[in-house]
């Protein structure tokens, strides 16, 4: 029974708890055999009380017995990465200088979360202040591998079926890598999509929160709640997104394979994967090339990166050097060294972006690139490589990896695609037509 | 005749010419009339043909006559400020580098000028790159006196009665002091109020297209059509500005005199004169202070300025520095200095400072404050100090001077009036009873 469960789709368990086939109480139980089972390997949550996950669903199922109207994540246990603050349970952003800080509000995305019903199930390990210095968590598909960062506990713990769903942040590529390394689906929203209140800021120009689920449609759904259309905390955004994702047009898209800066350097078992995918995919392929401003785009979003990072944590550099891993300590120090017409340089190449690509998205719906340069690296002292990532978290367009393809020795390897800026739904709409198409078709 | 027109303000001007009492040739005569007898001791124009100007005028009249509608800026001759592009036409920027620069293309506000039927009558000498270092321009009221920077042509023009309207710009105090050492009304609209395409960029989060008038209704008139409630270049905004001026309500502002930072280090002539200013406003005043974020808001607004200021105008320095003056080959080489981390620490102060300011309004229709520490300094070296408009700049704040206060040498002292971002229209409503009732009352 609990295995059963833990094989649904997030969408799935979200039909059955509504049709009352499962309870909330059902669904977490399953939940916490898995991170009993498995946690002490994987290491996917900071923080867990199953107690605590257990009284939630129990809640839930009371208002479900009452009558009353159900959150649209009504009894779905949701991962929360542990740079986002939660009321009364530790937050400590992966640092040692946070131990045993306890906000007292939650995130805005974590009321979101509550309000929609969903069991705020564990918070997540996440690389030291979400950048790269690496924690503890390890690749559920092989524990000698990266799971990949810096939601490295978000997407381990939907991968292992630990929990239908999780969230995440992307500053470089910390959305996008650990979900392609781990095998799932991850996908990062337009730039400002979903408010950041009360997430640790490393970027403010570039960190953006996203989602985890086995399939499109599970990662939609939960973005349907975390969006925030009205910039406040007002009505949900409906189902916009996952109805894009779960029913795709019957026109097919056109997708726009790029080989992105960095392609070269690439496993050469990812160039033939995607040989392979681009002619399986037929004629719905065209072949683009990026404009120029993105030539550059991954030293500009460095400069703004390590600005940012200087300014918004350099305090910990000031309270905890020593705590602090060689990574993150380097990072803060340089960033405090960055010339302001460096970074105003970069912020305006940044401005240019979304234009650039207009030509791009009048050839193709969405543009088709790898996740990663390859499989999850056989390592636990680095998250690998975010080439394929930081350009896009730059220019704010909305991307989604799928896990479409296997390297050799077993391991995933996501498939991107990459959206107009604001136009979510038609990426999502081309992520479940070629998840339909390659997955389950 | 000539003289008669001179003396008329940009309202009565645009009623006569409405009503065909005048003709806009006649305007432009007297205005061309007025240049050439007085600009070769003020030296408010940069550029200006006589020829050009009749031609615009010959062909508004024409325009009238055919019985075409007609702009709301009919027949006007406008100064513009000489970083203003406009196509054809020099427009060097008030320095030597740019000396022959003629752009292909209007700037925005140009184009809105020429649909609303003005003749732009002439280019305003700026200060170099509109930063400190003086320009040719004098004070009409006393040539041994600066008439401020940088919009310093456009505001020694309009005081002098040689147009009765100028556009000119604001990074620190370079419309409200100009406006205030010449005489004249000053207006700064809400940051952003008026589209900057084609305008020569300082600091793309400081600089403001501001107007030049005789009295708060003309320079509401000038914003009404250089503002851009749309964004675009979509339809005029209507005469909202100049309707809250001109017919203040029945019910008398509240006014909130502050004592800006520097208060202290201004003429004790100033202080004498706004005690009696406010005894004379009497019950309409109340006393305020300034939220603490304003208290270092000069040096946070002198290192966005300068880092900005690096960015922007580097090529300067790299193709011409032994052309720029002291002052601006300084500022230029110590923004390229400035670290990342003291910019985004001064662009936060910013972010916070108009919700700092929501208490005061709360109390109060405008803030009463001087538009400069004193009358405009014996000097030709320095355009005077702008202690009291860069906290409103680095704001975002409307502002406006109005010249009701005169020194003991006979010359001009602003009264400073300070709204709320976003309300122009209630601050010209304040501007516009302020002015009923001490300079025409």
């Amino acid at each position: 029974m609990s295995a059963d469960i833990l094989t649904l789709s997030a969408i799935e368990l979200r039909d059955r708890l509504a049709a009352g086939q499962l309870t909330a109480q059902a669904v977490t139980r399953a939940c916490i055999a898995r991170v009993e089972a498995r946690d002490p390997e994987v290491r996917a949550f900071s923080w867990f009380d199953p107690q605590a996950a257990l009284a939630q669903a129990e809640r839930l199922d009371a208002l479900k017995a009452s009558g009353a109207p159900l959150g649209p994540l009504h009894g779905l246990p949701v991962g929360v990465k542990d740079i986002i603050d939660t009321e009364g349970i530790p937050t400590e952003n992966g640092c040692p200088v946070d131990a045993g800080r306890v906000p007292v509000r939650d995130a805005a995305v974590v009321r979101r979360l509550k309000r929609a019903g969903a069991v705020m199930f564990g918070k997540t390990v996440t690389t030291e202040l979400a950048f790269l210095h690496p924690n503890v968590t390890r690749n559920p598909n092989n524990l000698d591998h990266t799971p990949g960062g810096s939601s490295s506990g978000s997407a381990a713990a939907v991968a292992d079926g630990m929990v239908p769903l999780a969230i995440g942040t992307q500053t470089g590529g910390s959305v996008i890598r650990p979900a392609s390394f781990c095998g799932i689906t991850g996908y990062k929203p337009s730039f400002g999509a979903i408010c950041k209140e009360g997430v640790l800021v490393q970027s403010h120009s570039l960190d953006t929160l996203g989602t985890f689920a086995r399939d499109p449609a599970g990662a939609a759904l939960l973005a349907d709640v975390l969006f925030d259309p009205t910039e406040g905390e007002g009505g949900e955004a409906g189902c916009r997104l996952e109805t894009a994702a779960s029913s795709p047009s019957d026109r097919a898209p056109v997708l726009g394979f790029v080989k992105l800066p960095g392609w070269e350097r690439a496993d050469s078992a990812l160039h033939g994967a995607f040989d392979a995918l681009v002619e399986r995919i037929g004629g719905q392929v065209v072949h683009l090339s990026l404009p120029d401003v993105f030539g550059d785009a991954a030293a500009h979003r460095a400069v703004i990166n390590a600005a940012e990072m200087g300014y918004h944590l350099k305090r910990y550099l000031d309270e905890g050097a020593a705590h602090l891993g060689l990574a993150t300590r380097t990072a803060i120090a340089e960033g405090l060294e960055v010339p302001a017409v460096d970074y105003l340089a970069a912020k305006a190449i940044q401005a240019k972006m979304p234009e650039a690509l207009v030509p791009l998205f009048a050839q193709c719906d969405a543009i088709l690139c790898p996740a990663a340069p390859g499989p999850a690296p056989v390592s636990l002292t680095s998250t690998g490589d975010s080439i394929f990532n930081g350009l896009w978290t730059m220019a704010g367009t909305p991307a989604i990896t799928l896990p479409l393809l296997k390297a050799e020795n077993g391991l995933p390897m996501g498939v991107q695609l990459v959206g107009a800026v604001g136009r979510d739904a038609d990426l999502l709409a081309a992520a479940g037509w070629l998840w339909s198409k390659l997955k389950t078709g």
